[in-house]
């Protein structure tokens, strides 16, 4: 077979390199995912089972990939964040972007009746990625409190659209009547007409989902996330012996206003039971890179056993926090990131 | 809340576009499928639920993507061809090839249980993607052509291989017999010693599988790919009136040789029942790419439906076929293929 | 000398190879040439001196890269065809591009003095340069049309501006006397007011200067580019066996017409003595790629000396032509271009 | 005319932006400058009169774009670094890399003949340029330390090979009697054998050329670079009031060693004639990027005249210094060229 002749056309796969020496983030997104969540009756404004299973996917990521030393997510979207220095797959972009978007689905279908499971999965949901570089911390931190920033602003505004709606308002209505309005309009409107402390509301929809590895040795309260439901999300960071965290105070969700339809739900939400990390059902993840079905024996080389290389960052225990990233506090604790 | 002042980061998202004018190949790639398949006990060498579930996650991309006028796929891996003037996502390069291979793995977990019902999913699996552009039609038969070059060597290395094994030898011994045998070395001892004659064997195998459009009006003997087993594969495309295909007459699966373990194999795997069309199911697919669970109902913009542009391509009934398309008469069925 | 502590900077040097199979064309701009061709007193509308030169430069770039087998320019800028398979610096496209316009400046700035004999050069001039790919002939041939064609839109205004100017009115009255116009209003404005027939003025100008390569052996009435100013430019063309061109008749240069400023302005440019080739006076050019001045001989290799590698497309005696290559003639005569 | 029909060829010409927030370094290099150097009788090691013509290109780059805040030159090469948040050109690769190229071959050219008066230009030499992206100051110190520790090892090696030549060994002998040597060797083999101090050598030859910017105001012993050669050529360093630069003492030229043929040589550079700033004959330099010769008036559009827009590195003088930059003194003068 003149395999030979047709082997050129291997020389169109040109190099896609990633500059070395700066900060890569990997942003996935879901595709078409309001559709998505009608059509699988989503809770809105928030469902916090929806927002588990992202956690869960993004922590199967984190699992698989070392080099992966942070991720946070919103909504439909995760940001994944590689270390300065990640030599993973030679800094190849697309192998790069394409594997942990895969790996992301995958996890995201795999873990769906555990999370929804009273709510059959109809079709194949979907995401794109997309692969930006960082020069330095500076730019690596405001990316992520752009993210964050950008959550408390959908929240917000979703939280006070969708207790209009609930309260009798058409969409048309509710949109017309927060035309215009600040944070602190909304934060009013939210207190005076629903008896809705918008500060009190959960972390987790408040300020989204950081997941970070906890340094072993790990402290015997630490939680796995994403965190069951009944306990509070936040707390695992309270451990840190390393600073005061006042500014975490109001993280603590204590949602006292169960009078309204929202706070009713997200307190039925707590009820939900949600299953512990993916990794402790793998006992024989696999690493190698070779084929599978038809195997090309040929093809396969014998290797060495891989030494575990010493992950430069930090290992350790993976966790789900509904923290600030904005502010200091956070980098601070973990210096590894920025590394 | 100060969005504006860390906004700055998203200029550090740089434009991706694909040359225009070019064909684009989107190949994807099993990660770790040799362990994976080890763990989900697939058949050696090949495992016919495994690869009609690979078709299957083809097809849902060919699906949802018009663009994709063509896949072609063997063992763990899998290409897209798009038209040439496309202009899906604006041609942006990341975005194409993640979008690509995130719908395909989750189609791929999304029907595992249906074709490997009785092989449960032990974790989630994963492909990378890659974007290569042809500027010619002659690149790209010649691109498919080395793949499908590559399915016929793999596999009939593969054949050899797993026969020795299964009649005692150890993988190390068997590896040994078949070095530095040619083709027609490999396959008078498939014939002498195992009776089994190569050409027999199932063209998927052989050929690897290859998903095309058929035009409408379809024929009343259509099949809907992946083809119930017990249909031979490629019968659909003796339909055409255009040419001769003497060539493939030996594609015809008659496998009248069940006296030796792999034959019989491949037998039984005709009997395994295989769902039809996702896309059957699906009635409500999603095109918008508005937001999930949380949505931003801010950045909800009212669309006008968009009118179903027509496809410069051909249109038509997707099916799975198992044919030679490195001789030209797969191409000259097809001039929409190459345009 | 701790050299290796450094050198790891190197790996901040990425690929970027050029895609194989494509049609290269490299296209340089004049920065600033409004300003400078007030700066050295250009003639308006156009100064054939000044053109010479920009043709002159051109050639010396086509005579030092075989890959470069056509070039097309006008006003200050030049566009230069390599051929579709060329292994030209491994096809780095820094490489190409940087070299090439560097080459051109180069031969621009030391030939000033032979074309502008009585204008001192003032300072340095500079040119942009850039890279667009081409997947096939069309594409090319387009590109070309492009340029031609704003030749002459750019020509026939320019024509009619500087008659005006020259008779006595502002820029701003001629300007506005133009606003609106189509081809035939300037025409027949050029005619009736200054009795310019202007498919009468010079070929160069109006089609624009096309500098390929003249098949060897060579005809004895061919002539060395830029043709000596007192002889038709577009003659070498007319010795073609292969096609009939009654298209080009209208380029032979004959102005009749010297009642006028600009045609009187361009007899007299007939008059410029126009040197030969740079390729003459260069009997060591030199092709090596090692270092200068304090050669670091350290990095010196035995060079075998390279065979002159047979030229693909065509070998031959450099000649700029004026013709029309929107038409076919030009391209059927010089298949090679397209190959 | 039909321009809109061909104009979609633009479409080919795609995006190139350089990653923001890091800066970028533009390093250019002779091509074929071996036999450049050959054919036009460089003095070896070191050409006195060539490197002041380098440096005098350098500084017409640096003249004309503000944004270039720093280059380093030895030999045949030079690099030029550009502000961190350069917005020049928008950042685009090509526009970048090739406009300073073709500047520094244009004034290459143009100077050549006041700095090489008694060599004719016998042909017009090139350089390539490429881009490379640091992300921080540290990449980019490292760099420049890079290129002089490549300018210490190639002289001294040349130095040492030259002066064996001179008494009579062959090249051949030369770079024999040199294998395997360290820095140490060769030292001692220039004092024992030539009474040669390495040290006393020019520190042009020995450190290249950095060319900054001086502050203003520019104190009144400030030099115009390249300096005149008989006037010191580091002494302009020494009036900087920011550090003590004890390191430096030995980079005063002081040659006392005029026994054999190449100190004699150097004295002999001391008396050639160097021009000044070409920026001196400058007075009507444009800066319009409008066109030329046949200006296309169509195009031309009216400017509002561009403010000054404050230059947020440093303005100031024009001096080439032969310092040591590996060391932190020369950075820590000079803060914003790494800000």
């Amino acid at each position: 077979m003149a395999k030979s002749r047709f082997e050129y056309v291997r020389s169109y796969e040109l190099p896609d390199p990633l500059m070395p020496g700066t900060f890569i983030v990997v942003r996935i997104d879901g595709r078409g995912f309001h559709k998505f969540s009608d059509a699988h009756s989503f809770s809105k404004p928030n469902d916090r089972r929806a927002l588990d299973l992202m956690d869960m996917a993004a922590k199967t990521v984190m699992d698989e990939y070392k080099d992966v030393i942070m991720a946070f997510g919103e909504s439909d979207e995760y940001s994944f964040l590689l270390k300065k220095n990640t030599k993973l797959y030679n800094r190849r972009r697309s192998k790069i972007a394409s594997s942990i978007v895969s790996l992301f689905t995958s996890a995201y279908v795999f873990n769906w009746s555990r999370y929804l499971p009273n709510e059959p999965l109809r079709y194949s949901p979907s995401f794109d990625s997309r692969v930006v570089l960082y020069p330095s911390a500076k730019e690596v931190r405001d990316y992520f409190a752009w993210r964050q920033a950008d959550t408390h602003i959908n929240n917000l505004y979703n939280t006070v659209f969708w207790a209009l709606v609930q309260s009798g308002q058409s969409t048309a209505e509710a949109n017309k009547a927060l035309q215009g309005t600040d944070s602190k309009d909304k934060n009013e409107l939210l207190f005076s007409k629903f008896d809705i402390n918008y500060n009190n509301l959960p972390a987790m929809y408040r300020k989204g989902s950081t997941c970070v590895r906890k340094p072993y040795p790990s402290t015997s309260t630490s939680s796995i996330a994403p965190e069951p439901s009944n306990i509070p999300s936040s707390t695992s960071s309270h451990n840190s012996p390393l600073v005061e965290t006042p500014t975490r105070a109001a993280d603590i969700e204590v949602t006292n206003s169960t009078t309204n339809t929202i706070a009713a739900k997200l307190e039925d939400m707590k009820a939900i039971k949600v299953p512990s990390s993916e990794s402790e059902l793998q006992s024989e993840r696999p690493g190698s890179e070779s084929r599978s079905g038809s195997v090309p024996i040929q093809e396969q080389k014998v290797k060495t056993p891989k030494k575990a290389k010493p992950f430069e960052g930090i290992d350790g225990e993976l966790t789900i926090i509904h923290e600030d990233i904005i502010k200091d506090t956070f980098w601070d604790e973990r210096p590894w990131l920025l590394e």
